[in-house]
This record gives structure tokens, sequence and C-alpha cells, in this order.
């Protein structure tokens, strides 16, 4: 009863989604399920001041500029973060609610009472 | 001031992601990048008593039972449920633990400060 009191708070666990809205977030799921852009979105919410310039981000790689360009590009495309150059570079942060839709999805989920 | 030092509990935000963790959680992530096994993963979790029986996850989708099995094997897989047989059904339930990793990782996110 605790158990499924508290689970009945996490979206996934309350009610089925609806087609829209699973295809709306799977989008988003879709944008973070690769290895390099979850670094890349940690790099960037982690960094001092909470945003990064692009030179900040490529020496953890053994990628390509391109390469990093193109994740990038996927990450802010599903409105995960958001980017302004100035002068040479560009920097990019994490846009909030974007991440945060993630996480009230997601959480929180009680720990199941002995089944 | 504010806005970072909430924004440092979120584990996305809060230091960079190891290798080995990003390829760990993008596996993850993946298995519930997909609009039917979220809705799979919703209905589930929200099914009466935490758990639901295949036969009652079919009718809601357009898709053979052979595609259903595949989705579930999918989640099954990533540890995000698990399942029993008893008698002539499969019953599946979510595991808390798998779905609140992703919880962990993506909340809380405090909306930025004015910028």
């Amino acid at each position: 009863m605790t158990a499924s009191t508290i689970a009945c708070c996490a979206p996934i666990a309350r009610e089925p989604l609806g087609e829209t809205e699973a295809a709306e977030l799977a989008v988003l799921l879709k944008a973070v399920a690769d290895p390099v852009r979850l670094r890349l979105l940690s790099m960037i919410g982690s960094h001092a001041g909470g945003e990064a310039c692009v030179c900040d981000l490529t020496d953890a790689f053994d990628l390509t500029a391109p390469t990093i360009s193109h994740h990038l590009k996927v990450l802010r495309t599903a409105g995960l973060i958001d980017s302004e150059r100035r002068g040479t570079w560009v920097y990019y942060w994490i846009v909030p609610e974007t991440v945060n839709r993630l996480g009230a999805l997601f959480a929180p989920l009680a720990e199941p009472a002995a089944i």
C-alpha cells in the first residue's frame, strides 16, 4: 500500500502514457540514448558557470570536430541544450525544463514492498 | 547561485559522466527510447497491483503479439521489467531500481536564474 502510494507519483507508473506523449518522449530519449551525447550533456551541465565552450568539449573525445558538432546538434534539436556564438566560439548550456521532463517521467519510484 | 546549488544535485549536471557509466546508461535509455516500449512500461507500472498480464497489454496496440513480445523482451533484457509465468499467462512488473537510475540521472535540475 505504501509502495504503491509512492509509486503513483512517477508518471511512468501513474497512468498509461498517451500515444502523442510517448512519441514526444521517445524523440527526447533517443537524443540522450548515446554515450557521447550523455557525456557531452554532463560535461556542459557540470562546467563552471553552467555553460561550456565547444573548445572545452572536444579534447575529452577521440572524435573529429564535425562528429562532436553532429552530437551537439542532436542535443540542441531535441531542446536539451541551447547555444550562442560569442566571438570565435560557440557556448552551450543545458535547458533545465527539457532535462526535468525526463527526470519527472522516471522518478520517484518506490522500492516495492515484499512481493 | 541558488540555481547552480540545486542543479549540482542532478548527476547529469554534477560531474562529467565516465565512459563506462555513459555506455551503460545509453543501453538503458535506448531500451526506453521507443513509443511502444514507453507505453508498455507505463501500462505495466500503472496496472492494478503493479503488475500486468500480457493479455492486458496487447489490446491497446495495433501490433501483432510477436511484436509486443519483442518490445517486452527489450525492456526485460535492459532490466526495466521482470516477468513470471503463472499458468497460461506471463505477468510483468517494473523493476524500480532500474527506473530510478534514470530518474536520478535527470532530476532534479533547477530552473535557471534569469540569464
